[in-house]
This record gives C-alpha cells, structure tokens and sequence, in this order.
C-alpha cells in the first residue's frame, strides 16, 4: 500500500533541541556541533542510509523567557550555543552524493535580494540539493535584537512572508529565461542581455526594481517547506509548501492535521499529493526488542524537565517557573495552551493539563512518537503510522546524536529496503525536487505551484 | 631585509572581476564560478603554494550604469552572474590544511546580530581561519533593490559601519567569558550563566540588548580588513583594519597611500605594524623570460575595452558611453576623476585623461602591476616593489584563473620559499591572525584595537 518512504533527518547546530537533557549521555556527540567534521559524520550516515534530506532547523534568539533570562537555556544547552547551518550545507554536500539538505531562513529578519541569491547560489553549489524551511519567526528574543521593540504580529508577519516569497519567485523563475546563459567563448557572449529582464517588483514591503544576480539554477526555486500549524500557517504551507512538517504524538491527530493542509492545498488550486507530510519521529531500535527497550529506559533517564519548562515557555511565550508544576493549568495559561494544541496536536484539549504533564510529554521524543523495538517492529510501527496517518514520510530526531541516527541506518534502513520502502544505497543521485516528485522534476510542479506565475 | 611576505589571492564569485573578457581565453575556467569543485581546485593550488589567505570581493548588484543597463555587463560576464562567497568558505577550509579566507560582506545591509553570528560559526567551522573585509557598499543598483530610494550618503555609511563593528565586537568579545562553556556532562552544566551577560547596545541605528548565540570562537572577532580609499575609509581602515588593500601600478603612490594608513593607524593609538599593507598585483611567469612576455601579449589580445568601461562607469557612478572616448574628460567627469585617484593610485591627476586611456590602464592587471618575467625576474620584482612600497605582501590576481595561479606556486613560490620569504609546504595550520601576527597571537592585538575596549 505505501510507496516509497520520504526519510529526513530533523537537526539543529546547537546541543538540545527537540527535547533535553540527553547531551549528558556518555555516548552523545552533540557538544560537536560547533566541528564541520561532525556535521561530515551525520551527513555520511543519513547518506548511506538513503535519508532524501537533513534539515536544519534553526532560531536567532536566545530563549529568555522562563524566570526572564537565558540562564537555564545556557546552563542545559537548550537551543544554545549555537551556530549558523546555512554556512555548512556546501561542505556537506560535497562529502555525500545523495543527501539533499533543508535550511530554516525567516522572511521576517532576511532581505529577499540577499537571500534569494544565497539560496540560487546554494542550489549551483550543491547541483539542486536545496530545501528552504521558511519561518516567520516567534521568537519574541530575536525579534528585540535585531531592530523591533516587539514581535511583529503573526498576520503581519505571513503578509510580509507572502511578498517575500513572491520577490524570490519573481528574482528565481521569471529574471533569466532558460536560454539566457551562453557561455560562448568565441562569441563572447556570455549572457544573452536579452533574455535577462529586470522584475519591476514595488510591493507593500519590498522594492525591488532589479535583475536577479544569479544564473538560473538546477531546481531554481528550492524546495519550499513550512512548518506553520496555526490557521494562517496552514494556508500559507496550501499555497506554497512542497513539504510539511506535522509535530503530533497522536496518529488521529496527525491525520487531521494532515487531511486539512491537503484539503487547503487544493483549494488553492493544487494537487493534492503537491504537498508531501512528514511526521516528526524518534526511534529506539536495537536487535532485540528487550534490548532497545533498555536502552530507551537509560535514554529517558537523562531528561531535563526544568530545560523542557525553559524551551516551553519560550515556545509558548508564558513564563512556567512562576506556575505550580502539578496544579493543572488555570485560566490564565489558556491560550498558550491552545497554542500548544496548534503546534502540539497532542496536548488533548479536554483534559486538565499541569504544567509538569506537558514538559513530560517531551520526555524523549520531543512532541512527537516514540518508536522502540527490533527493526521489525520499528519498520511494522513506521508502516503503521504511514497508514494511520496519511503522512508520506518522517523527519527523524535524534536526541542522543549520531548514535540514533547511526542505529537507524544499519538495523532499520535494511529492513525498510527489503520492503521496497527505501532506495539502494547506489541509486543514482538526483535534485531534491526530484527525490520528492520523481525525477524530471526539478522544477517546482505545473502551472499550480505560485512560483510558475512568474516564469519567463 | 623583507621579512615573510604575506601572500594572499584575489578573487571574486563571478567570471570578469579584476580586468575584463579574459573568460574568453581558451584556457580560463572562470565560468566555472559556480561549482565547488572549481573553488576547491583553486583552494588547494593556493594552499600548496602557502597562500596566506583566499580574498572573496563581492558586490550585491549589477553593474547598470553604462548605458542605463546592465546589458553590457550581462554579455561580458562583468561581474554579473554571481554567486555568495559566504556559504562555500567551509566547503573550502575542509579541502585545504593552512589557508586561510577573507570574504566581503556589507555593513550597510546586513543586521549585526545575525551577521556576527555567521562570522562566530565561520571562525568556528574553519578553526580560526576566517577574515572579513568590510565594505560599506557604494553600488546604487545595490541600494536600489535593498530597500533604498538611493544610496545613502558614503559619511553616514561610515557612521552605519562603526556602530555595526561596534555592536559586533561587543558580540564576540564582550558577551562570553573565555571559561563561560564548561561542556562537563557529568555537573550537567554546559554554560556558566553567570559568565555570559547582554550587550545591553542602544545605540544611533542599531538595538541589541541581548547576549551573543555563538560561543567564544579561536579568533573571537575575525580578521577584520579593509580597502576603502577615501579619507573617511582611511580613518575607519586605521582604527579597525588588521590589513589593507592598495590598488596602484606606480610604487610611489602606493607608498603614499601605505605612510598616510600607517601613520593615521599610530595617531589612533595602533602600532604602525598593526595593520599590514596588500598590494593588488597580477603575476605572468613561465620558465623564460621570452615565453612568460608572449604568454602576456596573447592574454592581453583578450581585452575587453567596452566591459572595463562598463565596470568603471558603474565604480565612479558616471555613464562613460555618453563620452568621446579618445577627448581629455572635461569638467563634468572631475569628480569621478578624483574618485579614481582616490582607488587607483595610478592616475596622474596632471594629466589630461580620456576615457579611453583609463580603461586600458586596466588592460590586464586591472589597476594594479603586472610584474611579467622568468621565476627570478618576478621574485625581483616582487621584492623590488615591498621595498619600494613597504607594503606587507601582496592580493594577486588572476584574469586567467586558475592558470596564473597554477603558475604561480609552481614557479614562483620555489623560488620564494628559496629566499627565506615564504613557508614550507608543511608549516603547521594557525589561525588567519597567527598568520599575519605569529603564534599565538590569534586574538586582536593588544589594548589599542578597539575590540579590545569590549572584552569581558
């Protein structure tokens, strides 16, 4: 019933990011991220294990907003330090023949002339391995330091994220016509000045009258993908995102997630298998069942609550050190519940939550499942969660880096093989579009993808 | 009587940079400017010849004052296509074992808060090998798609940039304690809080109260260089600068300009050595003397007079297609004259100027020398110019890339490295700044850079 598996691998360049505390672990390597020799590392790993992508996620402020300072956050590593992945994704690429790579950029704090010629040159550099995460940027904390005295408002932010991708569109689709670039030694003509054209772009927030500065690429325009789970975030992921992350521990909320990204994607006028799913995941595997059981039970019992707390606040812009971990949550605290229930489908809103129940739900596997077995039972548990789902595919964390990532590779990536759910290790390597659509697709698909209204 | 000299590589992302149309030579890889492999063969030909450092210009706009269009450019490849410098540098320090890399960014676009972030993860993924040569961006088309009406005036750019150094090294400095990370798994402490403090910056244009995300890196603040010619851009170079470029074909201007650098450096409180002076040189060499002039006069059959003409009239903001090529420039062109004394060195301000002469004094070694001759000749004239000069070394060109450098280290370097002037092959890897200033000495010098105001 399942085609082929879409396999990523959810990553940040700091040390605790989707749940905390594991750093501690003997066996984590996640104090390296600061080394491009470790990034070298689990790249090679996802790559030999035919993972389509390693994403990066990414934020630029510290969290401060538990007891109103960095201070746990810098002593639990939580999201901090941290360094810049865009910087790294050449050399990554170059040292895997496969591997596609996904990097956060928010269109709230970037100019799109600037990072739509990052992103083509990203794309030449790694022959159309290139995925764009587009955020629009909580973070209350990112916002102060770099020129606002406050988060512009969510609606605000997705109308500026709308031009922005619209200028990107213009620069990356519509400036250069396929034939622009000669390349003619003997004519000396190595553009053609007539078939580069400038984009007249004068809009709400952005002015840009000019030429794109890059030649086109092999994909053009990078694989667009979004996060957003509020409403405004869905339509925006319906009109433009060709991946979408689902964060839920719940299969029946996933798939109501996912039905409704769907069912917006084509009322925005698009196929709706245009939008591949993805379910965040972590997974516990070893050769015997009774094996990665204990190993999940010496995992867990690393967890860092009061970090948990720090991250939560932070996401959730409610300070938790001033609320009585085990009395359930008041009045007070409902909308951030509620936004817990948009990005966290689940936190069961009938239910009286205390403080200390939420931050446990990211014991391990952040806010999504864990799977813990043999490989026969983890593969058996991924099919499953595909079926009950809907979801196309995973982006995998691993908290205990990149001995997880390393365990999935060599136990269950064989098994998934041996179903047909997972490429040779040989295949041959095409774009990111491609790994996604099939290959001849490098392109961003037909005439229903918004970033076709601008091509030449 | 010359010490080492610092060698370092002039370069651009692009395919016509320095001197125009020499992409059309049968032997020039120029148009490789956007693949990997290309910069990593360019990389690794510099570091077996014990380059210093990899220079990246860059601009952020395309060259369309010739004729109101970037037409002529766009057929020359006159630096237009491009691509970003930034996100290859780790890709390249990974390929290479002691060079090091200077890559241009814009104080006048860029926000600090995310820019030091970059740097910090550069310093980190290359161990210490990073540079920045900061630029203030003159280029209206620039401005025009970054969200300016026009260019903001060169003082208040200059004003723009010491506030953004400022907030930066306030950033990399002052923000960590050099013992803040700990990374002791067992105490569960990654970071001392107590050892990291907000920058608390309020300043004309910039607000940053929070602390730094990266954590101390091997330079902490990288390579800081410079070229900007003006009086302004000389008071900014000797305050900040730890190297500068001087672009001049007549030795006594060079030493001109180096004196006055030198001598504003010391009346801000810097030793005169602290900032060392690049000379822009091309470099034609071949077994004799008699085959390297040939090799010379065949290159400079490539000269393209319109492309140059395009690039300077976009460099001095003054439409050279609306001028008799072969009349003096008259008073309407005296400011664009006297902007090119201030760059180019080597125009006789005495001196009536057309249009014509100008362009072809860049007919090879754009505005700088072409030292031409066997390995012994070109290591004389070498010498001969740092002891004309008292520059510190030399950012040599390579219109023919990357043949002249190919050249180079094979023929050139032996005989240097004969003479005590640069390094064995084999020297251990230092930071960028234990290049220019010895080991041991990769933090910024002592308490007169004013870096140093900001340390912890």
């Amino acid at each position: 019933m399942t085609n082929r598996i879409i396999l990523g691998a959810l990553r940040q360049v700091t040390i605790g990011h989707t749940t905390q505390g594991f750093w501690r672990h003997p066996l984590s390597q996640a104090h390296r991220y600061n080394e491009v020799d470790y990034w070298i590392e689990v790249a090679q790993i996802l790559d030999r294990g035919s993972f389509d992508f390693l994403f990066f996620a990414d934020v630029v402020g510290a969290l401060d907003t538990y007891a109103g300072s960095p201070a746990v956050p810098l002593r639990t590593a939580t999201e901090i330090p941290m360094a810049d992945p865009v910087v790294l994704l050449p050399a990554l690429a170059q040292a895997t023949n496969r591997l596609s790579f996904a990097v956060t950029a928010s269109t709230t704090y970037e100019k799109p002339y600037l990072l739509a010629r990052t992103f083509a040159s990203l794309d030449h550099f790694t022959h159309g391995r290139i995925g764009w995460n587009v955020v629009t940027s909580a973070l209350e904390s990112a916002a102060r330091n770099l020129g606002y005295d406050r988060q512009i408002s969510k609606d605000e932010r997705y109308d500026i994220a709308e031009e922005f991708l619209e200028v990107s569109y213009k620069l990356w689709e519509g400036s250069w016509a396929d034939d622009a670039v000669q390349r003619d030694k003997t004519a000396g003509v190595f553009t053609d000045p007539t078939r580069v054209r400038p984009i007249e772009h004068r809009g709400r927030y952005f002015e840009v009258p000019g030429i794109a500065l890059t030649e086109p690429s092999p994909q053009r325009t990078p694989v667009i993908i979004q996060a957003g789970a509020s409403s405004r975030g869905r339509d925006f992921a319906a009109q433009h995102a060709e991946g979408v992350f689902l964060v839920s521990d719940r299969p029946e909320h996933a798939r109501t997630a996912g039905d409704d990204i769907r069912s917006r994607a084509v009322k925005a006028g698009r196929p709706a298998d245009a939008v591949k799913l993805l379910s965040m995941v972590t997974v516990v595997v070893a050769p015997t069942s009774e094996e990665a059981h204990r190993k999940l039970a010496d995992f867990r019992s690393y967890f860092d609550y009061e970090a948990e707390l720090a991250q939560l606040s932070a996401l959730f812009g409610i300070d938790l050190s001033q609320v009585d971990p085990d009395l359930p949550l008041k009045n007070a605290e409902t909308e951030a519940i509620q936004g817990m229930l948009d990005l966290y489908t689940s936190v069961d809103a009938e239910r009286e939550w205390t403080t200390r129940q939420i931050a446990e739900l990211n014991n391990f596997g952040g806010a999504g499942p864990v799977f813990v077995g043999d490989p026969v039972e983890v593969a058996d548990a991924l099919e499953r969660w595909l079926d009950e789902t809907g979801v196309d595919g995973f982006n995998i964390a691993d908290p205990i880096p990149p001995v997880l990532a390393r365990d999935f590779v060599d136990l269950v990536v064989p098994e998934l093989r041996g179903r047909g759910l997972v490429d040779a290790e040989d295949t041959a390597p095409v774009t990111f579009r491609e790994r996604l659509n099939g290959e001849g697709a490098s392109r961003t698909r037909g005439e229903e993808h918004p970033s076709a209204r601008y091509r030449w």
